[in-house]
């Protein structure tokens, strides 16, 4: 359908519509939904099939998405291309790995390497130990602040509202987040602030699968906190505290090639 | 500026721009330009300022571009984590991860794993050698598909058209695409027959910077190629040919696992 003569570019481009309304068919996407019919992506998105459509098909145009042989949809390469020029993603993941593979290969340990987004961690890069219990976090994949190693460093550093919402949080009666160990309001503070003071710290006590984290802090140039690095091991192994100077001199580590290549 | 009342969201959402443009956005980011001020971005982009500056705000509500302390845009966190479930890209490296990672070690060389894109090849992983030369490649940049080994085996298996058109462009008498050693076109011809006999092969004899690479196919489940995977080597290493067989057989075994996930 062509447009009418009479709307202008600059009328139809500050419709927010619909940029927001690709990204919420993108979202339709997840762990668990790789590929996806146009059906589903339109129930996902909140969008009528037809609008869905539409959106695909730009999407497609863009390689933003592809299209499978059975017609499922997926995410597609070019996304993938220009995701990897995303400083906090692919890019610290860069300057990060030398050091994370040094971790990885002198405990042969699960190592992490998160950042924060708003009131959630994002895994960036995960080297995993087979031999050393079950990770279930996945690389793009989203952890609490306020139950890993990793979250806890990432909290411990993030601007007041996010700390204060995540305490109040935790502080209601229904026992906060979720039913897994999330800590109460006032020793989720009080974990935080020894964060603070030592430079990193374990996991809360709170710690489920068995498995247990030990997370310091990875510093911009203008000394921002820029990633949490961790390691995470099996409660039973009793490791950790051993671990805890090789986080800490990894997570330095990082930091200061960060600020070699900020400049 | 508020919409026409007579406008239609279909008729508005029809226009092909607006995706277009905030992946013409998206594209002004790449290997040397990945932080960008606004004006850089819509020249890159090809965009009015104004236009570009709208775009610019609606990606940043839906965290597509971050906007820096110093006034630069940089790509977003969202699009990483959207992009971690295109198929092509973290979800082959991660099938695929563990049996590159048995390669590195054994080979103690580059690793890479590689994905064809029309007519290029993208870079999926690396696996770094330290001692083993440079290799200049990044995960989510472009390698040409007529001058490196992974390069060759995507295009030997790649539609006949695409083959067809690199052929064409590497007989042109300007001596094809670039001035760094591209095979003329019946010699390509005959190494990508090679290749196709073989099940794999070696980079063609026109290698520049001093390296050299054996690369074999991975195939997918309806035995279409996924991705081709190499080790790279300095020339004077002269130990290519001892690493073919560990090549093919991570080929393979990825196939395999490929297989397995697939259903």
């Amino acid at each position: 359908m062509a447009d009418p003569p009479h709307v202008s570019e600059s009328a139809a481009e500050s419709r927010p519509g619909v940029i927001d309304r690709a990204f919420s068919v993108l979202g339709a996407f997840d762990e668990r939904h790789r590929a996806l019919p146009l059906t589903t992506i339109a129930r996902r998105a909140g969008l009528p099939v037809n609008t869905a459509l539409r959106i695909i098909r730009s999407l497609i145009d863009v390689g933003a998405l592809e299209r499978r042989d059975d017609g499922l949809y997926v995410v597609g390469l070019r996304l993938f291309e220009i995701a990897t020029l995303a400083p906090r993603g692919h890019g610290l993941r860069r300057t990060a790995m030398p050091f994370l593979e040094s971790l990885h290969d002198v405990t042969k340990q699960h190592v992490l390497l998160t950042v924060r987004e708003d009131n959630e961690a994002v895994l960036v890069e995960r080297l995993s130990a087979r031999d050393a219990g079950q990770v279930s976090y996945r690389i793009g994949g989203r952890l609490p602040l306020d139950r890993t190693g990793a979250g806890m460093v990432l909290l411990a550093y993030a601007p007041n509202d996010i700390q204060e919402a995540i305490i109040a949080r935790a502080s209601e009666p229904t026992g906060g987040s979720g039913p897994r160990g999330a800590a109460p309001g006032h020793e989720l503070r009080r974990h935080l602030a020894a964060i603070r003071r030592d430079g990193g710290g374990p996991s809360n006590q709170h710690s489920f699968d068995g498995m247990e984290s030990f997370a310091a802090p990875v510093w911009g140039f203008g000394q921002e906190i820029v990633a949490a690095v961790s390691v995470v091991v099996p409660v039973v192994n009793r490791s950790l505290s051993s671990l805890e100077s090789a986080v800490r001199i990894t997570a330095r580590a990082i930091s200061a090639a960060l600020s070699v290549r900020s400049r």
